[in-house]
């Protein structure tokens, strides 16, 4: 009974996050949960943060459920591959950190192998299922107090090569005329294949 | 009245946008008008991914306004300050890459002043107005042939410190045990400072 009510309160993110996110995927729905013990445990503090250390699924969650966007810099994602999250007070810097706990989680055999990639992976729907029943069983979470280097807005260049602006910080190139990353290369006038 | 027509069909983005991030704040407003006219260019191409080149405002944008999102992998974000985004036929990989263009925005002194953070600034709902007046004209745009390097998804390790999971190509320990990156240390049972 307990369960079901609490399932009943996140039905909106499940919903919210399946539209959000495209579908409700396994770690969306852990996600949810997650984000749901952490403002549990914070209780009612001031403005919340919140950090996610995997760029995978709960980068939305975060988006869905609180006021914290990657845009507007209150979500900040770390590139480990591990799946965590901290949510924490923006002025006393304290808060929660939930993890999916590996010893837990080796009580449910459906989560456990799609999260290890074993076997070549099971069925998605199943892995949901499971995780509906398993619910919080599966996290663990510790106190932790958030380092914070404040992201300064400094001045602007225009880079001599683009004619683009970009943070003088950079150097006098911009990143991608400095050769240093790209993604593109402009088409303009070639015709495209079909 | 051509003008006020697109303002009109991009309301409900302004409102949604309000909400997701915050505020709406001008880089927000840019990048409505930008997202708008890189859709308008794509014409109706199958699946559509996105790169922003910058952390502020733009991921926002493109998650409000089409269904990429940080944490599904469609929105990819480029840390490289620049005030650009990309939307490109998954399949194809050609897009239209829309950029903020320096040299029209020096028509425009209260746009101009606040992106260059010149003589400490300018007031916000000043820069919206005038971006609202200016809706395309300070853009640019280019066709582009985007470059994808495919994520693997590798095999998991369980790091020997922390006993939490992680990528295995991160190597044996985890990016914070390594002590590569870090951000928060755990406070259980201490007590909180008010």
């Amino acid at each position: 009974l307990v369960l079901s009510t609490r399932k009943q309160n996140l039905r909106h993110y499940f919903e919210e996050g399946a539209k959000f996110h495209g579908h409700l995927s396994p770690g969306l729905v852990i996600g949810i949960f997650m984000v749901d013990l952490a403002e549990e445990i914070l209780g009612s503090p001031g403005l919340v943060d919140a950090v996610v250390e995997t760029q995978l699924c709960l980068p939305d969650v975060v988006q869905i459920m609180t006021p914290c966007s990657y845009g507007n810099g209150w979500l900040r994602v770390k590139d480990w591959g591990k799946f965590a999250l901290t949510l924490y007070d923006k002025e006393r810097r304290d808060g929660v950190r939930v993890y999916l706990d590996m010893e837990k989680v080796k009580n449910y055999p459906r989560i456990y192998q799609w999260y290890m990639r074993e076997n070549g992976g099971v069925e998605t729907g199943q892995v949901v299922s499971e995780i509906m029943g398993a619910e919080r069983a599966i996290l663990s979470w510790e106190r932790v107090r958030v380092k914070v280097t404040p992201k300064e807005k400094g001045p602007v260049s225009i880079c001599p090569v683009c004619g683009e602006t970009h943070p003088a910080s950079n150097g006098e190139l911009c990143p991608r005329c400095s050769g240093r990353d790209d993604y593109y290369r402009v088409i303009n006038g070639e015709i495209t294949p079909g």
